[in-house]
């Protein structure tokens, strides 16, 4: 049976670019390094911010944000690491936005700070729409969600500098064909770099590890 | 080190409450029962309609309406079981609404057709904000995205009548606590049915045709 399209259009964005240039001059002035990473619901934003934590602690000044809907859960598990980390609870807003980051930007002590991470909240749709003032923007598609989501959700992966395909050891349990993957962000995005990692197990990580090293110097 | 709290209200509805309930009676009139599927991207919600439109398609005349920000991959899929299906493409919106149910009840013949699933945008945010007029509202968490889902994304689970449990298939792979996602949802929701299921091996999905049954009688 053939199938209609009924195409909706609604005015979805705020005059939000403003103050993402106004985040973007405060953290150039300070020396810092804002990265953005988005992805779906337990995609692994955290264990891979865990990770990078770890890697590079002892070398470099890092301060997160955490963006939720609710509850403090991220957060807690990032400062345990003795991080500081601002919570934005949103209180049922979708994303982040350049006002939010500039109210935690505010409580930063930006002058002693490397690199400022932002853990988004988990939704492949909106946080690709309101700019932050971060340097680049990171994506997480983990391997239960499957291969088709650069077609479902074209906005989020144009947006990305680097795609992590992430959760690599379940591969095996899950029909993900990577190289249509990779091909369908390639096509959005020729210049993503798309990596393969498992923020659990580890594999995979010196790679993202060492685009962030190039990224910082 | 301690985690700062920043509370940020931001105003996301609209007037759609009065669209919805428009919707219902138009639904009533005709005898149709609506269902409104939610999800995050990828956790089963296209399998498990097409599972349910398997068992039933004999027995009743069932109808699909599909939203999605761009693409017609899941409409395309549904239609090739020979079932209407409506695509709406909501240009960017994270979210259905009721005006855009609306238009797509407007092109079913509702006096022939006795279920409408609706298969929401993948998204555990929006889409339990905007009622849409539908008689029961089911969602679907996916093994992978974790436990913790219902203390992070709580209106989600509090709206839901049926939380069904995807991807038991790959339970043993995932450290996921059944025990703890019930008893969370049961806290927000202590009347929601909670069903462990495969929409793709099949393992569970009688408790859930047996639930659509009783609700459609």
């Amino acid at each position: 049976m053939s199938v209609k399209v009924l195409n909706v259009k609604e005015d979805i964005l705020g005059a939000n670019e403003e103050k993402a240039k106004k985040n973007r001059e405060l953290l150039d002035k300070n020396h810092n390094i804002l990265i953005n990473i988005m992805s779906s619901p337990g995609a692994g934003k955290t264990s891979l911010i865990m990770q990078t934590i770890n890697r590079f602690k002892d070398k470099i000044s890092i301060a997160v944000i955490e963006g939720d809907i609710a509850s403090t859960i991220d957060a807690d598990k990032i400062s345990s690491q003795d991080i500081p980390v601002i919570q934005i609870n949103t209180a049922g807003a979708c994303h982040l936005d350049a006002i939010m980051i500039e109210k935690a930007l505010d409580k930063l002590a930006l002058e002693e700070t490397d690199l400022v991470i932002i853990e988004n909240v988990g939704n492949l749709v909106c946080p690709a729409e309101f700019a932050l003032g971060a340097h680049k923007t990171i994506m997480l598609l983990s391997v239960p969600e499957g291969d088709d989501k650069p077609h479902k959700y074209p906005l989020m992966f144009t947006e990305a500098d680097v795609v992590l395909v992430n959760k690599t050891d379940v591969m095996p349990y899950f029909d993900f064909d990577i190289k249509a993957f990779s091909a369908a962000v390639s096509g959005l995005n020729p210049s993503a770099r798309i990596l393969p990692v498992s923020a659990k197990t580890g594999e995979g990580l010196e790679l993202w590890f060492s685009w962030l090293e190039d990224m910082l110097k």
